[in-house]
């Protein structure tokens, strides 16, 4: 009973977390700088050829597709400590694990011919295209792109934006309306589309907080594509969709928790060591309060975190618990950074530490996968339907 | 692996939330009104004769002193319900627990004779005079009541508040300074004071927050008792009230889990059918968020408890745990209590309904058992160390 | 420029200070305790008297009515130091404001002639009917209770609560519907019924918060007065109310800061001198931070309050102002309130000092008047409005 | 009484603002990026030029150093709109206030004679050094840079960063160590070194929030500058430090409220327009919160900021009032940008917009010129003095 990191996960998570830790740290800010350019890419592939040769890559992916088939739960807790790095993410190969799994399970086999050998061995990257200029992404239902058959091919029309990885990728799964006459959440689908189709223009790498990192602006100018390029069948967008993102937001916020263990950690070395007005930072209270309340949102979060996971793996969908853990886990992973930034002062902002980089990136969870807003008001009306139907809420422990 | 309600513990819950449900429920008020008088102890009485008979009393006594001999951690998920109303608490026995175990485990063989069989069994009530209103109970070590051995006699003088019961209990353990030259936290011993010993003179029943219940101020006037009502040895006073907070404060924050959840109730009951501007409120968004967070931090306190627990379970003292669920705790309550009470304008600050006892009742939990201010810096401190040492802290989830 | 107690002012504000301070405070809990029986009254009565002796009654009330005649702006300053103790609102007569202005403007003569002068002499008690316990107040167009006109006799029916001082007031005014084909807004009237007309029966005085203060519940069965009770014309209840709501507010919001004030004095008085591990709590960080959040939220409030009062000085309504205050002043009041608590410990909860009632009064700050949730969502759309006509909002710094 | 923008300030306020939002809004990003290099400098001084022929430059410096002698509170007023923009305030020469001012009233004449008529003509920049790597300048006298007189010369050595503008201005003022006896608070002194003094290094322009604008790091190796370069007297260090940040406080606090004012135009402006479930965000609770609490925390720092200036004004330090609006200010900066981003989800953290690179540069806030934590100690400290010595503190409405 409880939670704690299983004893025979322990080794491979300790060696994971010694990888992020000595590998990937040390080069973490070129990588950063250099996503872009050929020299940043090769540092990232020799990165990714040292986890592969010390046996840490794909660990979650399943071993039918190259993966290592480490179980959901076990994979949860090593997902905390490459977390503490965005680029360990990509350099253990876990950046591919969603779009792996939908293409194993929703792709024809042309496809899953093509690319799913090749994005499981990290050789080639994955992009997903929501995320729309012109509407509101917190109702998917607004999305403008569409996909027309003609014959035997899709023509795909619209304009993306935050295609993460386009400018790198093999290949973009797009989200398109392609039924006119269906109710709305039966209207879209996925279609598979190679970053070199006519048409596939890549308008710009978007500067979003200052970090020039691949978030693409796309538009779709008359893209064809065979019809085999479906994912799944017409009308499946959404339900995909959400396959995808339920797993998806536990790793997210396990990862998260990784972040903010990290920060939590420079933070208490650092007010341990900092001196003002006679004593160490530790010892004033503002700072303990700092000390205090990151630890227990962490320790909240993570056990929050690993009790939605633990649903999920019995085969729940859990939706209410992952909403909470996606609200409260964005705001723990600003309040810890940004407490980590603040008992640095002027260090903390600058680039010599990874608080900075850390801070912008955080401000994205609030957003992504469904604005914070969506999820408290989507969760609460779930909670109250189940009052109005004789049930009430209390996360199991009702007998 | 996770937590949730035992198989084996779930028909006990129930019956127990039931027995809440039902019976106390409807007499709660009229026993909070009249726990002063003959008519409001007698319902009580009444009330504790049902528990028994329905084999629901002293659950959590161990066998050895006469009760149901619970295990701790199932136990743990009984008190929730039970704290649902504070009445309850004495209803099926909770109250006496702290000092049954305290009396069984320190007190010298008379004391033990005398009162531990009733106190089990509900007859007498115990209570407990720690806080003085001359110092800062934040910092027990500056507690001025004294007692000094005269022959076979300790002669106690000194002036307690919030002695809870006083005037109903058989008997108060009190802590007071009897060594004078030891360091300070050997300083203080406890002494079993029946109530009535000539010079302990009850001052008042200390109204508080409004409600007249038994906390009472109590002056010692050179009160004597037999040597041998000493518990455990001489200077042992801290490390005896130590172990008694420990389990307790678990206790504690489950049964505040327990009132969260009963206000949660009320609060989603009430959303679901009030309306306004052609409405109900469940279809707002404030209210929603009311919802959300609410049941966000009962969860996240609830896990936060658990874990605790599982950690002094398994023998640990878990003393940063414990001060995380005593803050996040008693915040958690006040918050929910007070989305409840603001859901229901003006019914909810009326005796109409339990909100505003809780609420009331509620501000205590900030400060009584430590200051949460105490808890911060003593756990912010210990986490600082921990970095000190080369460990770091991440709530035992580091390998 | 600026805001600032003007010099006229000092003197008249200084000598009700006094009069709070050392009249008042000394048998402010007896007051509240026994504000229902005849020796309560009486001692109310004497003070009253003594008030009236040293020229500090109704210094508010237009003279043309009897009062001093204090213009708008000076009396708010004023009203900050009597809003300290919630006894001084009667002791010095302010509680008759509100209904002695809407008498004077809306009465018909016979009853302007029979309340008025004792009403602001202070002889009869006013009191003020809306709140219905079977709907939500905060939409007021659901309000039940009806009046029909019988001949020359208006006929009421329906059931009221929170129609504070009921119970010792001459008559009450109260909000009914009376149109019946009236756009909702326009369907309401206020009507002056006599708290001896037959069928007014008082149900209880409502213990609310623990407090039985006079907050009575009344059921009005086939109560007939006479066409003339009507306040101005049929369908302008709505109307007259907000007229009375609005300078109302700003000296609810001045009396509130006059509490918190008081409680901050204690508050500061406090730390100064206790004392735990060794220090005042003057010296810890925890307890400054409580200082200094409670003096900006303070100093922030009264600034925005002063704002507001000097916008309806000049004859605007400030609509948007007001319910600022409202929200930022309620929220204000309980934070320095329940801050002054926690540095007293156990001490605050008690009786022997004016904080915990003080903190249960304050609760009802959040819903009185309208919920602080409608007063946001009220004040937010109507700024958004400002920036659709192409105004944008920025308290008329704008130029 | 109360504030407002006074009608004769009107005009030049109103002019200002169209020039940041016509001249200055379209070049800003370009301005930002291209601050180092030639082509962004050009375009600088295209729009200096700009604003002196329109009449808008150097408006609060005074008359007799080239200004345009604005009064204190009117400029008060004119900077909040200035400080919509970052770039305005280079634009419109407000950058050289501060440093125009203290070489007026410090600098021997030949340094007056040759920096202060190209500084206050922006021909050179001012830069100011103070924040050392090496000690936390929260307590400013660790210090260790120094500066010891060999012959008629001093000899500099040290370590500082964030020396803003560092690499484009023709001198730093450094503050520095100089008397080794004296009590710390009269050890340090400011000095006047030339960027081109042989060992003054710049090292780098650091990367602060992924920003490269100027805040650089820069090695004294034996810097050698006249005797003469001393600011003042020796030991005047802070005393000069403080007189500069007085008033610098009130203008920060009135441009990070033209930022937040600027944020929430931005804000409301979106929710208006943006479509998601069926209605603009304007018609969803969550964001009317947002749009409350915005304009409520605006406006109530707006106050607090009127008034502190308003003190200053009369001669008064105002330390406890600038304190406070420092703290509250940088909080309401982060909170205002920070909803006015959520708002607009991924738009939000584009460079599409200004909000992103506001709310980087707004973490900046809650350390500069002081971290709020001392600022909120230092604060709460001398009101507890206060009532230690019998005054009590109520921002001056105490009679």
């Amino acid at each position: 009973m409880g939670f704690e990191v299983p004893e025979h996960v322990r080794p491979i998570r300790e060696r994971v977390r010694q990888f992020v830790e000595e590998r990937v740290y040390p080069v973490e800010s070129f990588l950063f700088e250099r996503n872009h350019d050929a020299e940043g890419r090769a540092a990232m592939t020799e990165l990714m050829d040292e986890a592969k040769r010390e046996g840490l890559w794909a660990l979650g992916h399943p071993k039918e597709i190259g993966g290592q088939g480490l179980p959901f739960m076990d994979y949860v807790y090593v997902n905390e400590v490459v977390g503490r790095s965005e680029q360990a993410m990509i350099a253990l190969g876990t950046h591919t694990l969603q779009d792996s799994l939908m293409l194993h399970q929703h792709a024809s086999p042309e496809w899953r011919d093509r690319y799913l050998a090749p994005l499981v061995a990290g050789e080639i990257y994955p992009s997903f295209a929501m995320t729309e200029p012109a509407v509101a992404s917190s109702d998917p239902t607004q999305l403008q792109t569409t996909a027309e058959l003609d014959g035997d091919e899709w023509v795909i029309n619209g304009h993306k934006w935050f295609t993460t990885f386009a400018n790198r990728a093999a290949y973009t799964t797009v989200m398109v309306k392609t039924e006119q006459d269906a109710p709305l959440h039966r209207s879209f689908s996925m279609i598979v589309v190679p970053t070199d189709s006519e048409g596939y223009n890549i308008v710009r790498d978007i500067p979003v907080m200052g970090m020039v990192e691949g978030h693409c602006e796309v538009i779709y100018d008359n893209v064809r594509v065979p019809r085999t390029n479906l994912l799944g069948e017409r009308g499946e967008g959404f339900t995909i969709a959400q396959r995808r993102l339920g797993p998806g937001r536990i790793f997210h916020c396990m990862r998260w928790l990784g972040q903010a263990q990290r920060a939590f950690d420079l933070m208490c070395d650092r007010v341990n060591n900092r001196v003002a007005f006679g004593e160490t930072l530790a010892e004033k209270q503002q700072i303990q309060v700092m000390v205090f309340d990151s630890a227990a949102e962490i320790q909240a979060c993570r056990l929050l975190t690993l009790d939605a996971a633990q649903q999920m793996d019995r085969g729940e969908q859990a939706r209410v618990e992952i909403s909470v853990i996606k609200v409260v886990g964005a705001r723990m992973l600003h309040n810890v950074i940004d407490r980590a930034i603040q008992v640095h002062g002027a260090a903390g902002v600058t680039s010599d530490l990874p608080l900075e980089h850390m801070y912008r990136a955080a401000r994205f969870a609030r957003f992504v996968d469904g604005p914070d807003e969506v999820h408290r008001s989507t969760t609460a009306r779930r909670i109250l339907r189940s009052y109005r139907e004789g049930e009430g809420w209390d996360f199991g422990m009702r007998n």
